[in-house]
């Protein structure tokens, strides 16, 4: 018997990369309580630069995990878009400011800026505190996934071998290391090697726009220097976004071949400066003046390469996320949010699975939803980046560009840039069947964030907050007015058929389970505020005091009320399942019980 | 020569007491970086019961010192308040429900309820992350005043000599330490040291009413325990204060004169218990049952006092705040806020006096503003308890409270009971002759809270959060419509005025210190959104990009807008001067800058 100087272990989930995808899972997992480990091959966070803006949605879904407010405690908001044309009397001008985000049901109706390496601390430091640190650097040396059918099938086996290498071992440690995973994230980026190693490929194709981009705190004259510009000049187009503090971004169109090596077509940093970019910069901004008040943070060039995997998983046991399966461009600041919103979807279902609440057949709506998305995120891009590197209109160069054409792009994508249009197609976990029900509440869609009253004590409480990422699906149901003595009665037969062991609430709760541990039940009476008392609803539908709201406005009158309008649900009532990513799954009416029986069924274990 | 082995050390200020008055005391000076001393006779911070309500203007005051979203965090937020009255079929019926708070301009319309505990908790943790800490258990053994004329007169003298006494000191170190102090602020409590040992007298009595407390988890069936509740019965009246996670605070009523000692009068403790309590306390609720769910979390019993201190100074060097000077019933609620609010007033003067910005005549507002409020806080206190022990109407007994004189009274004092209408009378630092340029800010109360956009990025920002207690005096400039050259003219006429030697804010800014050392300026546009180019204000008015507001609704349309006629400002705009604790001290003309040179003159040190 020999003693091998390599440590074995097993892990239920390794993920490869701690950028935006990779911590966003590693957090979420652990805070499911998985066995999780995340590694990543830099030695240190990213400092400044890269990446910079979050989305809307990507902000609710901060919020969800409890991490939103150190987010807009320490970022820049950007609220307004501004356009900046050819002016007939020569330089720029403003042809309009419009709204940055246009969704209206946003919950933030504003982007948040702030340089990635501070966005990837929020999510490190909450997984510090839970006990979970990034392994670095390290990378994975070999990785070998079992062919073995009974294993792949098995949530509970471990078919993934992955040598870990770490580059800097503690000394007198062996720097090789040997894990067994039931999963393998990998979040590895643009050139995954995760990816490579199974072989995925990439589809789609390299553009021909080149882009520099400066990170400064500017000296300037120009009056839209704190909103997002779109600026069209007869010199070149330039994007600004501003920052956390007053550091600005500037995004600058590069006409001059001479940053590319000519014989790998690559952009070539070497043939550029910080300096050369403000000098292109300067020229666009004219008449206005701009130049770095101190030193330049940060800078880079590239060229858009508009990609997506081929697949997203292998065996539903390795997956990728990130820019490991997708790249674009980054000027509509789509790229972290794309991130994080991938593993998102991915931690709630790795979960349900490893618990085995759920069928594994649930992992493989991450590919389907995630790489839809992704092919939809690259359409809009080409499109995007097209309009905003072409040539604007002038009177000399009537087939450009037009404000009116640029305004109604910027404003007709906004659903998908914001974040909030995003919309996974039917599934087993999308059933559209009872859409009528709540003709607002869009399927597939995230649940629409709105003000409702607790009706113990009148607070104001935002419905998404009572809907977190803590992996249970919410079963909302909306009673009508239990004031009402018929509706009153109706209410209490859901509440003893719910109360059946046939029936979802108990059949998918595991034995030993906390009764609500898998499903959590919100009652949202339409009853006003006089009138109401929390204690008329059944027990059943309220296993605290807090979880009875009514849809009535707050005593200012100026909070709260229109719930059921705004969701498009009849006094009748209406149960609305939403998905522990907060996406809406099911509607149903109080008579068809059996239909959320068979939806839960399709994809829940059998107990 | 020989050495002493008692330690002696000069201090600016020292705080006797570390309870809601102490510590926003030494929180506030620490944080404006006074050489500040605090020690308290407790060995531990309170860690249950007491004192429990915070008002809205206190979240607002908190709020101005970065520490309101921990309370929101921790604390239970009480909206409604519900009124039960005898029922004609035997019992107690809900007779009405209102808003707990009835202030319109109230910036948080709530009260807050958490135990004293984690309240000073937030002051504590605050302190300390500044570096300084309770020195406890402590207690000073004697202290003298000098009747040196020539000492009391200079701000950095040290006429204050404080011996402490360390109950539990550190091995081989003498229990005893003498202290010089600049100041000293007693904030121990009732039967305050500091106040007896100046011989400073309490006057008011004793009222007959004897109450007990209770802190529990309830298990009950009274619809409204999540409510602040008047229950008002033919067995005894009750006050329902819910509190943090599930705990609900019961007042409840004592008739029974065996809680009292027949000799001294005063209530007994080991007369009653806990379960006595309670058994009062059900008998009222019927025909709802309510029973503490688990054990007792704390109870006392107390007889109302009603006393004001004679004085709340001896020479502006010694300073009485919180129950040292003032104690009353707490069921208002107003203990903990009337005692913050006491050193929050005195924080800003203490500080300005030390730094030789303001004349020492400036501490004697301290007196004049905070006795005058303790004043008034008897008198209601008296008619509200009245009302309150007062028995209740019924069919028998017609001349008790009626459900109408209770709503009324309580809707009559909201003003005063959410600190919102606290006024501050005409004196050297609220002046009043200029009240028509601003009819609805009245001068001599807090400034009223309202949402403004940022020019620079529409970002909505509530105005208060701009008014930080960083011991400025804000200069609000009401600039009227930039986008009118007319009206700009105007604006750049009183920038080139403020710029001039010989007015304020040139005048009282120390040489040396930077430009917006003392005052921090301003500009409110009532510009629209889309014309505003932050740009257009005078440097001298805006320190920095993020200094110019607009009176615009944000591109929601939900927020903002409106501000000028919030406040009763025409479109030639005016001049509002807005002291460190947010209390509104003056307003003016643009063309009558040399009134505001006037009013600071008044109070300011002369350079």
């Amino acid at each position: 018997m020999t003693v091998s100087l390599v440590k074995e272990s097993d892990v239920d989930v390794l993920i490869v990369g701690a950028g935006p995808a990779g911590v966003m899972a590693a957090q979420g997992l652990k805070r499911a309580g998985v066995n999780v480990r995340i590694v990543d091959k830099r030695s240190k966070k990213v400092a400044a630069g890269q990446a910079d803006g979050i989305q809307p949605r990507t902000i609710e879904v901060l919020q969800s995990y409890g991490l939103a407010a150190r987010l807009i405690k320490e970022g820049n908001q950007m609220h307004t878009a501004a356009f900046y044309n050819p002016s007939p009397k020569g330089g720029i001008e403003r042809t309009g400011r419009a709204p940055d985000v246009t969704a209206p049901t946003a919950r933030y109706p504003f982007e948040i800026t702030l340089h990635q390496g501070a966005i990837e601390a929020i999510f490190i430091d909450a997984m510090h505190e839970m006990g979970l640190d990034v392994d670095r650097p390290t990378i994975p040396a070999s990785i070998e996934l079992s062919e073995d059918e009974s294993l792949l099938k098995d949530p509970q086996a471990h078919p993934l071998k992955v040598t870990l290498k770490h580059l800097e071992p503690v000394e007198g440690e062996s720097d090789t290391e040997i894990v067994h995973a039931k999963y393998v994230v990998g979040a590895d980026g643009a050139h995954s090697w995760v990816r490579n190693n199974f072989g995925i490929a990439m589809e789609g194709e390299q553009t021909d726009y080149v882009w520099g981009v400066v990170d400064m705190v500017p000296d300037t004259d120009f009056p839209d220097i704190r909103n997002r510009c779109a600026v069209h000049s007869n010199n070149g187009s330039c994007m600004v976004i501003p920052r956390e503090g007053d550091v600005v971004r500037l995004y600058i169109q590069l006409t001059d071949t001479d940053v590319r090596n000519v014989e790998t077509g690559r952009v070539d940093m070497n043939k550029c400066s910080p300096e050369k970019l403000i000098e292109v910069a300067r020229k666009s901004f004219h008449p206005y003046s701009i130049k770095p008040s101190g030193d330049i943070q940060w800078w880079t060039i590239y060229i858009i390469g508009q990609r997506v995997a081929s697949k997203f998983s292998i065996h539903e046991r390795v997956f990728i996320a990130g820019d490991a399966c997708h790249t674009h461009s980054p000027k509509a600041g789509q790229g972290m949010n794309a991130s994080m919103n991938d593993t998102h979807n991915l931690i709630w279902k790795l979960t349900h699975v490893l618990r085995e609440w759920a069928d594994p057949s649930l992992l493989k709506t991450y590919e389907f939803e995630r790489r839809k998305y992704a092919q939809d995120l690259i359409a809009f891009d080409k499109k995007f980046s097209a309009l905003f590197s072409g040539k604007p209109q002038t009177e000399e160069y009537a087939e450009g560009v037009s404000h009116q054409q640029f305004l109604e792009a910027f404003q007709t994508f906004g659903g998908f840039t914001s974040g909030i249009g995003i919309h996974y197609a039917e599934s087993s976990i999308v059933n559209v069947s009872h859409q009528d029900l709540a003709k607002n509440l869009i399927i597939g869609q995230r649940m629409i964030p709105h003000i409702f009253l607790r009706a113990a004590d009148t607070r104001p409480f935002e419905l998404q907050d009572l809907l977190p990422a803590d992996t249970r699906f919410k079963v909302l149901i909306f009673t009508g007015d239990v004031h009402d003595s018929a509706q009153r009665k109706k209410v209490e037969a859901l509440a003893e058929e719910l109360s059946q062991p046939d029936n979802f609430l108990v059949k998918h709760t595991p034995k030993g389970a906390a009764p609500y541990a898998v499903f959590d039940i919100l009652s949202i009476c339409s009853t006003t505020k006089v009138d109401i008392e929390y204690t008329d609803i059944p027990k059943i539908l309220r296993p605290h005091w807090s979880k009875v709201l009514i849809d009535d406005v707050d005593n200012t009158g100026k909070v709260g009320g229109g719930g059921y309008s705004a969701y498009g649900i009849a006094p009748e009532g209406a149960i609305v399942v939403v998905r522990p990513d907060q996406y809406v799954g099911m509607v149903a009416s109080f008579d068809k019980v059996s239909d959320l029986n068979t939806y839960f069924a399709s994809f829940m274990a059998k107990s």
